[in-house]
């Protein structure tokens, strides 16, 4: 395979979002736009990857190293246009050889199958390709002016003619050339259009005039889609969503509402899982076949095996790894914890930097203490234990295999194998003072 | 009314469903997917009820039996086609007189009417009657040869001509035929056809040849469903769900948002309850006029009086009885447990396995302890009683009328009428501690 | 500006919302519907307010009563038709002096602009205007008889010719005139039509006989539903949503699933707050940017600063209060209390009537006990504080500043400054006991 450079736009400004933060890291399905961009680039085979930021947007590089560590980052100090951006990158596509694809990095739904559209071009012998798409409503998008399967130039929607503007065919995203032809072309590229701005679309017209080959392909609109308001950053996490609900559905998994469930973009999923009504999966979900996850869960982070039951008002957090026929109940959070075959969380419990063993069940409302202000500790339960229910386990604390903790117990100390734990107050009744209490606040509230 | 006797076939192995589990045992709205149908046959008045399976499929006959355990089940063996599955169940037909219809068994949203869309027209005097509808798009269903209001023949889409498949009325899924006509010809289907196999619509052509009279009637397409794959599960249960929340609203409860509020097959609700959005209907829910629910509740196996207040973040279960004016608050969950008139469960309890009289107060974060790892047993609360929160119950108990249990106690003895219950230690302050324990702990902090 | 004087109709039955509650005061985006027309009216700039309601209706003025305490009401006895519905509020606009615009009640989406449409053709020096809309289905409205932007008549359906009722242009909802022609007119309304009622319409007739200018303007069909059955109220409701979505977005706001998140008609939100899944809204919501909103929210009441973290599942109910960066987390529920800068508390907690100090932690399952049957009582905690988990907290109750509560801890007396607070039984434990409990619990098992 030819060697592949994806240079990435991310220099937009987005005003339209009206935000604070870089248009590009605003998230689609739990992952930064431009973090969708890098990965497509990379699922494409590029071996080279190059991002041109906004000056100052160090939360872009940021976010970019955990997805793509190669990433060198470049600077676009003024805004010049879109050739002009691409030329930031010199120093990394100086070296190129091989192919040298441009995209603009705000196009959270592009795969690496939209780059391989143009570069399988590329590889059919063409010079330079570009991706095109064919909108609903092509106002304001550059139109491709072609001969057959040749592209002569890409004309903005502010210098077309009218005869141009009806035109179907426009410029998607990403532009490839071949890299020697990108090198040569890309300082030829002039400032006489509309705006006075450097246009990447000025190679397209360069290239045909210096006798390279120019051709195109065509993306679905879905693809391809732009983002630049927030009415358009919920259309494309509506359309990666819409794809996802019918790929599991595809793969048998059963939703019951496909439209109430929201997936991230790396949620894996097997065979006859069942998924209630509005569920939320945050980044990091993996869950193994046969298990039911009811309605109004919200889980990140978590790897869910066969058989286990979730929800409903379960929240499972980073670090959650639930075997086999594991129960975790409603309203119950659970947090970087290994919960065993079998075990139950049944009802309101917060389970937080713990292992619970095979067989235990935890009573409603069981509290993990595993923060004193500063520090977490761990709280580590056997096989087969019993926790009274409304018990608080103060960590660092052990207990043993089949254990039992008495309800309402404040565990402090470790309850040995077979143990009993208990932690309470004893009971004392006080005959008729219930109604004194009742007269004695209610002649309260008669004042107040 | 003339006997009528259905065979529902329910066979198919549904490999597009990609699961483990019979296609027909999938649900919708809460039910299997072929408890739908025999439902439906039941309140067309259907008084034998015979079912042909896979091989193996007790799991079918199990959940059927709970719907219609009158149902005689007979096991198709070797797949070879629609006819020779019906005549699986011979013992069941061979002893009717009346009408015998033949319906396929993933069609979730057939009702009784549907049946009788045919059955009448057996009433006015034809021998042989079957349900069509006319699909959006009709590649893949048999097509009806008609004559006027005779049916001539179905053929089959792969038997059928260029011509025949422009035809737009298509085959449904009921094949209804007075017994002795039945009878006489279901031995004499062939194979003569693409597939090879015993196909059912053949009857209509072989009847038709026996000089009996063949007619038709057409359902809506939203009845005649059928399901292959889980979209089309999904797409059943939103066509479900779409009508059931409009016969709701037409009958006088108001739904903020339809699309959120998610029926069982058979939810009552009367008129004057208000739902708030993303409310969840499991089985066996029955709501007075008057009761409010409010967002993110997850019902199921429940009473609910006039003036009743659920949610948000409401879970009952099974067994659950609540009386006029009650209320149940946010992150509480009940479990077969009566609540009396007026009486409160504001905040963050589990009441399981219990009786709250009227107008009693079970204070926030109240657990009945009703499992011992074996056993439940039962926690019942008087009239007028104050339960102070946090306090566990530890079943079996019992708390008098106008008792007082004080916040914060474990309760393992009866608490008598009028009588205070407390069980708990009492508060020591050690100044300066506090201070102490911080500073300690966050010297541990900078050390890790 | 001229005086403006509303008069709104909100007298209908509306005996097709099947509700024993009258018809304007089911509720669209958590304001009655009547309310809705009242604050347009007012936002129109109308000075005076009149209503006529039905017999009885005494529910409906105290609703409108906190909306507009200015409004007069007036019954109408009898159901004699639109005009002689008007002519009940005689006693106020016998004193009107420049517009009177009579509105029907039953039209939540109008805004002062719509009223706006029609007084500005007053304006221009007409006497008399009418809102019209243009419906998808006109059946069931009055036709607009025009001459070109004069309009003659408004010809009801059922007295309407079948040529009449091919006009596509409609009566809305709002008949603005010159006082005085109005009142000259009113009692001139006869009864000759299909119903033998009093019609409002009939005035623009009137209005023309007797020299006087009418004409109309026209609304977007949206804006002038109407609402006579519970289906219509969802869409009404789903309207409204989908305006105030697309409002926020455009504001910058970011809704991963605009459909899932429900406003109420006065929700505040800044840029750059971000809102996930399955958020709802009642009223009195003010947020400020930079807050994140997760999914399961249920929010009302509450002041919700810069970078404050809310839910999942946590309910905020009116009286709430989060101080900058402020963390409420899952199965959390707040209210009347305000939680200073930086505070947390992440889970399974009720904190009611209380103040929390900034930097505070509170941790999971700790409950403000603040009722004691008859009355509330406040908890408050100073800064930097730490109450341990599972703790209760019987306000009145106060801890100091830096102040650490042992988990598992009853509080009932203060805790001083720096002070530890610790309330709960010292734990013992009984080795082998806990099997000897697992046994004795098996063995009852067996038996029942």
């Amino acid at each position: 395979m030819t060697d592949l450079m994806v240079i990435v736009l991310a220099a937009g400004e987005g005003t339209r979002m009206k935000s604070s933060h870089p248009k590009v890291l605003h998230k689609v399905a739990g992952r930064p736009i431009v973090g969708h961009v890098l990965q497509a680039a990379r699922d494409a085979g590029a071996k080279t990857l190059a991002m041109v930021t906004g000056p100052g947007h160090q939360s872009v590089r940021d976010a970019m190293a955990k997805i793509a560590p190669e990433t060198r980052f470049f600077e676009q100090l003024e805004r010049r246009g879109t050739a002009h951006a691409a030329s930031m990158a010199r120093d990394a596509f100086s070296a190129a050889t091989g192919y040298v694809a441009i995209v603009y990095g705000d196009h959270p739904l592009l795969s690496g199958a939209d780059f391989r559209r143009v570069t399988e071009r590329l590889d059919a012998g063409l010079d330079a390709a570009i991706l095109g798409f064919e909108p609903r409503d092509p106002t304001g998008y550059g139109r491709f002016i072609t001969d057959g399967d040749k592209l002569l130039a890409i004309r903005e929607h502010k210098d077309a003619t009218e005869a141009e503007r009806e035109i179907g065919l426009c410029n998607a995203c990403i532009l490839a050339f071949r890299a020697e032809v990108f090198k040569d072309l890309i300082d030829k590229v002039g400032t006489n259009n509309a705006q006075g701005e450097y246009y990447l679309t000025d190679l397209v017209e360069l290239a045909n005039a210096a006798g390279h080959t120019v051709g195109y392909a065509v993306a679905p609109e879905d693809n391809v889609m732009g983002v630049n308001d927030r009415s358009q950053l919920a259309r494309a996490e509506a359309t990666f969503q819409a794809l996802r609900r019918e790929d599991f559905m595809k793969a048998g998994v059963t939703l019951h509402d496909p439209q109430s469930v929201y997936f991230s973009y790396d949620t894996e999923i097997a065979q006859d899982v069942e998924i209630e009504p509005n569920v939320v999966f945050g980044p990091g979900v993996k869950i193994e076949s046969g298990a039911v996850i009811h309605a109004f869960s919200h889980i990140e982070g978590a790897h869910i095996a066969s058989g286990v039951s979730v929800g409903p008002f379960a929240r499972l957090r980073p670090g959650t790894d639930l075997a086999e026929n594991a129960k975790v109940g409603n309203f119950v959070e659970v947090k970087n914890a290994k919960v065993g075959q079998g075990a139950k969380i049944s009802h309101l419990s917060y389970i937080g930097d713990a292992e619970i063993g095979g067989g235990s069940n935890i009573g409603a409302g069981t509290i993990t203490c595993n923060y004193d202000g500063y520090n977490k500790a761990m709280t580590i339960i056997g096989e087969n234990a019993f926790i009274g229910s409304n018990s608080a386990l103060v960590a660092p604390v052990e207990i043993g295999d089949g254990a039992y903790v008495a309800s309402g117990s404040v565990i402090t100390e470790p309850v040995a194998t077979d143990a009993l734990g208990i932690g309470r107050a004893r009971q004392i009744n006080k005959p008729g003072y219930g109604k004194a209490l009742n007269d004695r606040f209610k002649a309260l509230k008669n004042k107040t």
